[in-house]
């Protein structure tokens, strides 16, 4: 029998992983990677760090753990695969089935013949058409010719100041490479918040310890205009008017699936290349992988891009199966669980916001926000704050993010597997995770905030989110908001809108000092709101009718706040 | 309506959980707690970590958050609690529904009437009876008392030696507290080997840890005699007759549920107290919850003992629902996660070991081995060796373990939650974690684990244990193990036990050297033997038919190595 010839278009991370995963299922396969980059096997992840100075060594970036560079002839002695680099796929002939390919090097062209092709052509940075684009000093971080351009920066020490245009993902990780650089870094985002997967309180939070650094963000305004002299980049003009001089600029504002290939084949493609649970396309010897491709939403249902590493990777390992062992690997989609370190914050989230449940039609979502602390206070804890979203309905669980300087990586991917489970509000409350002090609270965050979302969904609490609060005041509304901590704590930090300081302790002797009307609006708070939902309690109990715990207390209000000097 | 009349025998977790549960939920309530201890709602988890020196103000190991004491001001103040410290509880009238108890300070005794009953007398540390065990110098860490004594050990700095009896979690803890207060340390235990949920050779990897220390481990042996001078402890005699000088002991060998009161009020006990998923006892107005209960393992449904903190809050919480609002809240049992520092390795399990599955009748239970990396090696990578269990026919995870430098915490939480949701190895290979460099690989290491599973699930790979391939050359048998890693790798670490090297690279061109006999006997391994697996592959498609993979590599070897001196 022939052996089988595997092609696969693209060997960043999902194309490598498909080639190796059929190599080890199939040592008779014949398999290529062509490759348009001079790399292969790219941490392109990394690349912020490199830029970031956390290693030095660019070697790392294509090596495997043990140190060998995945070059052509690592592939070929240590899984007997070829890899052909800067060598550009050009065109699909379904019907011969073979694919034209280009050495940019040289020139030359070719043809290789498949029984099967896999696609994982990756996505391209969107670069928006505006005026100075094209000037020198503007880049994308997107490859390793990038980072070695961002990486110079850093290590000459010549420029002072950069812009980031975007503040998703990859702005943020540039923002904080650039800022560790020396560089003061503005992030311009369009929208009204950056990290778009994250509700617009946690955001704020997210901004506010952006511009605590060398760094400030600036958002509802564009790039309008790049501005330069003698080719060069020099400033930006905002969409807003305001112009700002700048002699470095990184595009970070999305990335646009490569499907070009796909199309001209005639493959089915939507936003991205279109695949079946076995990453198959709409022809059944053609495969799709990574950033190029669409894959469901678990929670919706619905088609969504998700170019991330890991998820190129899984589906690198189910298309190299089905390949040659036929259609029995599943991919089941993706809960778009991200997450990036932004400074001294971890910032990830998993399932869907509240903005994205109910824009998915769940009208009858519920979420709270809670902070809560990583570990016991006597072993250096940290605070989280969270926000669980959850179908009040069934109580199941559809999203949860958490920002913070804690251990916020392991509460995501707590709730990414709880997703997973399809678990319930219930089911969270009791779960039993690992705890001992040096990990976590006697009651883990995560379950704090599972609590918090079940005592809201009983009726046990009144939830009022910051932005109400702030609404209510800026409305001038008349009612009393009582901060329920310490003396001492109030000194050190408070709100300084106009709130009664009633320690909790004091709360039950003073009850006497509050308004006689017990349909006042009351809004409670501390901290943290622990103390708060107690008091809310305790004016519950004595005839206040119309009481409610400010969600996640002062640590999780993301407007400005009176903080003394220490 | 007279108000409701809750009392709580128990101060510790389980009980000041219970009763602030109630109160937040019941304003009118009277609630007493009666605590034998002079504390309150100690952080008995913390002690080690105060012993160590971690923190060195004792009050934090009683205060709230925010630096408040939870004495009995507090909780009247804040909780309008009322606390009865020193108090024990000495009978229950069911009858008359009253609870006898009595000053331990001024000797005088009284009841209290309650509606509902709340037990959470916790459970007491097991002292053998040795000869000897009543000499000074031996303690236990269970209480603010013993733990003050340790305290005062690591400031005094006049004790050089020390025992612990029982390798369990708190003893390992216990063990680290002393050698970080600069005493030599010597763990003893009974059985075979120290922490007992482990499957042998991970608990070996971590005994080999402690053995790096200034720390050492014994096991299968127990402590036949304390030896002492003048009333004071002097040394032991181990049960094989060797005899060792020590200062101090203290005792781990676990706890036992303190049991009397329910036992003398004629209530259902097992080991511990038993009760439904209420955590209500056979008397339906009383409830009993943490260390002192019995609670069903998740996964056999047999009752165990799970004396952990944050399980003991979990059911506090549903106690203290239930007393006011009656029985809904439920908890519905453990699957003993657990968690422990143990110097530089973190060490966890979750659901069953593979001895305790086969024990609980899963007689297909399958196992792997696998070492893979917490984080890319560029962002400071550490190891982790983990062992995933699985049912085979339905492919349901039963249990892990996870023990390493690296973050064996968030991979054991993932677990839990897998568990939770009754997740299959399916399941597991294509988990949408969160992924980003400084938080774990492209594929998390959990998630690598799963991946080795699921290859020997399909037959993809015939593992071998450290354990067999041991056995294998303890008893001379002729079989080829060849060790695929670079000249460089086995330079700085080798098993020097016969191998063969041959880089993975090198081993197409090499075949020939191999034996005729295709049938001859082959074991691969590499660092973390991925290479290994690849190894086998090849070895396979060339016609070798009896070549396993020795899973988790030359790192999860538990045996003697060659190490080069650096």
């Amino acid at each position: 029998m022939a052996s089988t010839r595997i092609v696969v278009v693209g060997g960043s991370a999902a194309g490598p992983k498909a080639a190796a995963k059929a190599r080890r299922l199939d040592q008779d396969a014949e398999i290529t990677i062509i490759q348009k980059d001079p790399d292969l096997s790219m941490a392109s992840c990394g690349y912020p760090y490199y830029v970031g100075g956390f290693f030095d060594d660019r070697n790392k970036l294509i090596c495997t753990p043990t140190g060998v560079v995945r070059d052509p002839k690592f592939f070929i002695n240590a899984k007997a695969i070829t890899a052909l680099t800067s060598t550009e796929a050009t065109a699909i002939d379904r019907t011969a089935r073979t694919v034209a390919y280009k050495d940019l090097q040289t020139g030359q062209t070719g043809t290789l013949a498949y029984d099967k092709l896999v696609l994982a052509t990756g996505a391209t940075p969107f670069v928006p058409p505006v005026p100075g684009i094209d000037l020198d000093g503007i880049t994308t971080l997107q490859s390793m010719r990038d980072a070695d351009t961002l990486r110079k920066v850093r290590d000459d020490q010549t420029i002072k100041s950069a812009i980031v245009v975007g503040g998703g993902l990859i702005g943020v990780e540039t923002c904080e490479a650039l800022e560790l650089a020396g560089i003061e870094v503005t992030i311009v985002e369009l929208l009204p918040q950056i990290l778009a997967f994250l509700d617009p309180q946690l955001a704020r939070l997210v901004e506010n310890h952006v511009n605590s650094k060398n760094a400030r963000v600036i958002t509802s305004n564009g790039v309008a205009e790049f501005l330069g002299t003698d080719g060069k980049l020099t400033g930006v003009r905002l969409q807003d008017g305001t112009e700002m001089p700048t002699e470095l600029a990184v595009v970070a504002v999305g990335v646009r699936p490569n499907t070009r290939l796909a199309v001209d084949a005639g493959l089915d493609v939507g936003r991205g290349i279109q695949v079946n649970e076995f990453m198959q396309t709409s022809d059944p010897d053609i495969y799709a992988i990574g950033d190029c491709v669409e894959i469901p939403n678990r929670i919706t249902g619905k088609p969504v891009l998700a170019p991330y590493g890991d998820l190129a990777n899984l589906q690198g390992r189910v298309a190299g199966q089905n390949v040659i062992q036929g259609n029995h690997a599943r991919f089941p989609g993706t809960f778009q669980t991200g997450i990036c370190k932004v400074f001294d914050y971890t910032v990830g989230a998993t399932g869907l916001s509240e903005a994205a449940a109910r824009e998915a039609g769940y009208d009858n979502a519920v979420a709270a926000v809670t902070v809560a602390l990583d570990k016991p206070s006597f072993m250096g804890a940290k605070p989280l704050i969270m926000k669980v979203v959850a179908d009040a309905p069934t109580g199941r669980l559809l999203g949860f993010q958490c920002v913070g300087p804690g251990d916020a990586s392991k509460r995501v991917a707590i709730a990414a597997m709880a997703l997973h489970g399809g678990l319930t509000v219930t089911d969270l409350v009791n779960a039993d995770l690992p705890y001992a002090p040096p990990f976590s609270a006697a009651i883990d965050a995560f379950i704090t905030a599972a609590h918090v979302l079940e005592n809201k969904m009983l009726g046990r609490m009144e939830g009022i989110s910051a932005a109400e609060v702030k609404a209510k005041l800026d409305a001038g509304d008349d009612f009393l908001l009582l901060d329920m901590r310490g003396p001492d704590e109030y000194e050190v930090m408070r709100l300084d809108v106009g709130e009664t300081l009633i320690p909790l302790g004091t709360l039950r002797k003073r009850i006497g000092e509050l308004p006689e009307d017990k349909a006042t609006p009351i809004v409670c708070y501390c901290k943290i709101s622990l103390r708060g939902y107690e008091a809310e309690s305790i004016l519950r109990s004595v005839g206040y009718t119309n009481v409610k715990v400010m969600e996640g207390g002062i640590l999780a209000w993301p407007y400005k706040k009176t903080v003394a000097a220490t």
